[in-house]
């Protein structure tokens, strides 16, 4: 909602934060393509020619992007390029326009019903699907309209601030971000692709702007502080002095971060911190340097699962080795399938659970599906033979249901040795995110444990991470969580094995120092917060400031 | 799923206990009427007619029904009467019937549609109307079928155990319990009326019976085994012995209990425990004795909420008055709305929650509602002139929270002083269910802690309670829950303020020495459990048996 400031003509725009960053810049309103083509057919014939000549526009278009675009932002428009070669979902179009529709309305009207079945399952897969073809439907559009003019030769002005109802993952590639500062759009999620894109590159965003893009001022002044996701639209000079004070602060420290970055974590006292990253999707990584961190502190898994089913054994083994690979030598824990909750997988996660962060999920879902897990944990052993792997399971319990995880890796590991198949023995640690697990950590026969604290901080607070109205009392820095992640370590500690935090709380630098307080010296971050919360450690214990 | 036992005849059928119990009898299966009108129409005129006598005949049963029935019953039954009046509920039928349905298709026809209706609501108020239309239905459907039998004088074989797809509750009210050992039905909640009937007559009931009861063998024998909720049909001479075992034991039992019931609840060691009772709906009370226990130790107020709001401050300050003149000088402990979760109310719980019971509920739901929650403080205080009331907040997360509503009452008290209006000030305490209020007790400036062990059960460990796949995990004698308490209780202590125990743990005599352990001399229970629990409290501290 809009809130102006008393006494000052700003007004304040709340949505949510895609990709952290904070900018002062004119806005650039964009506008979408679907409203410029509201107009009547010409004959079928040239509207068939002019949706070729669009098709074809769009296929060139996205080729030039890809040639540019890094590994993650190829694998975003693969898709994409897929779709304008495949007639089952262009001839539907064409033969709209040979009934006489307008090749606009002909390609809206049959790519919105698509796009609406898409979005229809709850399937991550299927709604990234869903993103794709939005992605293309405007793209295609925008080519119909500019069907006169020369393609390309956009400029941006610089330093400006995108505002527009979308943002879609081909067009993101194709802006030129070292002109703008950054954007603000009323569509997306802070996990869509954009939103991905954007976190990789650096490119401050706020998703779910709580505006109409179409009606904010182009060309007048806007603060984007994508760190408390807020646009304000004609700030105050009260507001741009503070302003100016955190980006002066923020340049201060980037120059700091720029020059601890390669070098290992120490605390103002000199002792080392492991700082490990998360890896959502290993394309991520083309355009990390593994000189920045101490290894993989968190591997997910769940990008695997495409289209209802894990790749089989040995594509799981190419997927793993490329972690450790990129790794050279330094530690990489890749965690067993967390599936359900807000993760859901068709035909493999229960349906119908009224609360699926407290349903079957992580490795209670694992633990009834044995076979997913056996295929999982093979390829994981015989991707560690030889190097520094760890494996560790999701959402665990109760001391019993470990002991089955324990279990049925030992019998993987026996069957490839009677196999003949080279592995190793990866060692086998456990999340901590479920209170009870927390508050008897001592009596898990794990070989370490990783604290998730998002999961932690929802269920000792009874507050759903995903639910906004809620994130004021899901406080990380209670007491209550605090003493659950210190009571982890110390049990680390007594049974003299490794812990170490992989949630969002070691990506905030804020939280680091409590974090440390804990006694933890093993962190795993955001790839993109590894400076950051190299520079809070490195203030951990020294002169207050 | 039925399972035979191996190298025996038996079959056992899973289903769910609604009220607990343990007998040995021969299978009643009760069909429904609905299966027994398949004919065709006769005249309108004589089809009009069968209709009017049949809603005559079902208003005779009804009113005879109210008759004999206790207050509970009573209030279950006058919606039927209600509806049996309501020509915007028959007019449709007799119209369908003018238009050449017969009177069994017309009605069935239309109060399936009404039965929809009021069953696509989430509003409990709502479902429990499906629930009275379906009970309706099904006398009317049997009024018609029995139209040349003389009423009444069915009889019961001594002993059966009644097996059917439904149980209504008027059909429930008309049965001879003293002649039937329970019933395992295939419909059914262990929340719906005909459970809260069965718990109140203390009748042995499965619901959710994993069968289809017109394929059981009638006349054959069978165990009803409510407290495993099991039903095992032909047992094998095992079962036999094992259930006569545990039948044995139980009236041993039940003739301490009988001796123990009126007196207060003592251990072995003589030491007195506060017993108290958990009212749902101060119905229960009417046929409940206050000199069996120490008053009320949780008074819920969900039931107040009709149609999708509360009543007004004077109306609840009658229902209040009516559960402390009930106890008669004995505390009683009232709870605020605990709205949310698994108890949504329409227009107040928020609506598109993925996880409600992570959700805005409970105080979180009051404080966004401060205008219902000062017209039941104020109701509340009012009833308290005088009398031994304590208030309680539920699901309180951070101390911030109670001290809102804290800060709430005492200016809730200020306006009926301003007001001149006569008012108690009751002590205002908090439960305990959100595992960082139990980490974190001693920082909440409560008047009383008053655990509620299933939601602490759930979060602690990330178990929906309502998930019957994550049964075993929940495990609420696990050390990490034990712990809470424990520590809940010993906050308490150093406070000098009470602690007791509301939830489910304490009506399970297994669980009652845990309780106790834990320091907890004041329960408060089912009213069913008062006797058993008495029992284990006796046994607390004794001789091991």
């Amino acid at each position: 909602m809009a809130r102006t400031t008393e006494g000052a003509a700003e007004t304040v725009f709340a949505g949510q934060r895609a990709a952290e960053g904070l900018a002062v810049g004119r806005l650039l309103v964009e506008r979408a393509a679907a409203a410029e083509v509201a107009r009547a057919a010409a004959s079928p014939a040239e509207e068939g020619r002019a949706f070729e000549q669009a098709l074809e526009r769009a296929r060139g278009q996205i080729a030039a992007l890809v040639e540019t675009a890094d590994a993650l932002g190829a694998e975003i428009l693969e898709f994409q390029e897929a779709l304008l070669e495949d007639d089952e979902l262009l001839d539907p179009v064409r033969a709209a326009i040979d009934a006489g529709q307008s090749a606009a309305a002909a390609w809206i009207g049959h790519l919105d019903g698509e796009i609406e079945t898409y979005r229809a399952g709850d399937d991550e897969y299927l709604s990234a699907r869903a993103e794709d073809l939005a992605d293309l439907q405007q793209r295609v559009l925008r080519a119909l309209v500019a069907a006169g003019e020369a393609a390309g030769g956009e400029t941006q002005p610089e330093g400006a601030i995108l505002v527009s109802a979308d943002l879609t993952p081909s067009r993101f590639l194709e802006l030129d971000w070292s002109r703008l500062a950054g954007a603000a759009i009323a569509g997306g999620s802070p996990t869509s692709h954009v939103s991905i894109l954007a976190r990789a590159r650096g490119v401050p965003l706020i998703v779910g702007l709580e505006a109409d893009p179409a009606l904010l001022p182009a060309g007048r002044l806007a603060v984007l502080d994508a760190e408390a996701a807020r646009l304000i639209v004609e700030p105050s000079s009260a507001t741009l002095d503070a302003v100016e004070t955190r980006l002066a602060r923020r340049a201060e420290e980037s120059s700091v971060i720029a020059e601890l970055i390669g070098r290992p974590a120490r605390t103002a006292a000199g002792e080392t911190v492991e700082l490990l990253i998360n890896v959502d999707e290993p394309g991520l990584l083309d355009s990390l340097s593994p000189e920045s961190c101490d290894g993989i502190g968190l591997a997910r898994t769940e990008f695997l699962f495409h289209g209802g089913r894990l790749p089989d054994e040995e594509a799981q083994r190419a997927v793993y080795r490329r972690l450790l690979d990129w790794a050279g030598g330094r530690p990489v824990t890749i965690r067993t399938l967390d599936a359900g909750g807000d993760k859901p997988i068709p035909g493999v996660t229960p349906e119908d659970e009224a609360n699926p962060f407290l349903g079957v999920r992580g490795l209670r879902l694992s633990l009834r599906h044995p076979e997913l897990l056996r295929v999982q944990l093979r390829a994981l052993a015989r991707a560690g033979a030889d190097r520094p792997l760890k494996v560790m399971v999701p959402m665990v319990t109760a001391p019993a249901e470990f002991e089955r995880a324990r279990a049925l890796f030992d019998a993987v590991l026996r069957e490839l040795a009677d196999e003949g198949l080279e592995h190793g023995r990866p060692p086998l640690g456990m999340m901590v995110e479920v209170p009870a697990a927390a508050l008897t950590a001592e009596r898990f026969a794990c070989d370490f444990y990783s604290i998730g604290s998002n999961d932690l901080v929802q269920y000792t607070t009874a507050c759903a991470r995903d639910n906004p109205a809620l994130a004021e009392l899901a406080d990380p820095a209670s007491p209550a969580v605090v003493e659950l992640i210190a009571r982890t370590v110390a049990a680390a500690g007594r049974r003299g094995v490794e812990a170490s935090l992989c949630g969002d709380m070691a990506s905030d630098p804020r939280l680091v120092p409590v974090l440390l307080e804990c006694g933890l010296r093993r962190l795993s971050v955001a790839p993109a917060q590894v400076g950051r919360v190299k520079l809070a450690i490195r203030r951990y214990g020294g002169a207050p400031e």
